[in-house]
């Protein structure tokens, strides 16, 4: 597997060697597609408070152990799959595109539970993540950098 | 206390009578000041990866149970404060400000540590929350309103 191929957590703009998301030639959506012409409930959508860019950030959360294992972005249409397909399903900030956890890589997200925070503009999915959640291999996006405290 | 003196999580803009900041006139920053003149570490602010806004979001947790307590908006200078003052310290997307968690609700986060993650632009702060991280006083601004699944 080249390192575009392999898929990760967050947006921005990664180097090409370390890519954060799927290439343009990989499979997306693979048997998570929502039904055709699907829309997020809209007393759902009415409580959602989204950035100039439409979107939102998800945390992903480890439902069992309580890792949190990367963010990511989603907008209405990428929370209406979350919900509906079973598959943690992002918008890619840097490829604008949708995005399923796993498709390329294996390292899928299966999704637990999803809860909207108090001030509707972040939402939290507890996910059964199979193998690494980092496209680095660690395990969650959080493991590798631990910043110095005092200074 | 009144709905304008509590603080809480996210930034938004929240209805009057669940203010998600503190008031204009709250104390701030009390005990949790940073040198003057001091500045983030120049390389790490040179991997961060920032919004348009300048802001990046911060995944508070608690540091023991794993809970994910709420999500708030860093700039350079908070993630300074926040590594530098041992308080849990955003920018408030609403009143754009400066907002040391606890400062006026006495619900104090201690940061344990802070991890920036695979991409730079977003970090993930183990606290020790004291009481409630929600301003509703939920424990965690996670916890009222757990979507359906499957529509």
């Amino acid at each position: 597997m080249t390192s575009r191929t392999t898929d990760s957590a967050s947006g921005g703009t990664p180097a090409a060697d370390r890519s954060a998301e799927p290439a343009a030639g990989a499979p997306r959506h693979g048997g998570a597609e929502p039904a055709p012409g699907a829309v997020l409930d809209p007393a759902l959508a009415a409580r959602l408070k989204r950035g100039a860019d439409g979107l939102f950030p998800a945390i992903a959360q480890q439902y069992d152990t309580g890792e949190v294992l990367m963010l990511g972005w989603m907008d209405d249409e990428a929370l209406h799959r979350t919900l509906t397909t079973g598959r943690c399903t992002y918008w890619s900030r840097s490829r604008q595109e949708y995005w399923v956890k796993g498709d390329t890589s294996g390292h899928v997200q299966h999704v637990k539970s999803v809860a909207l925070d108090c001030d509707g503009d972040t939402v939290l999915v507890r996910v059964d993540q199979v193998g690494a959640a980092c496209h680095t291999g660690d395990r969650t996006c959080f493991d590798a950098d631990v910043l110095p405290l005092g200074r």
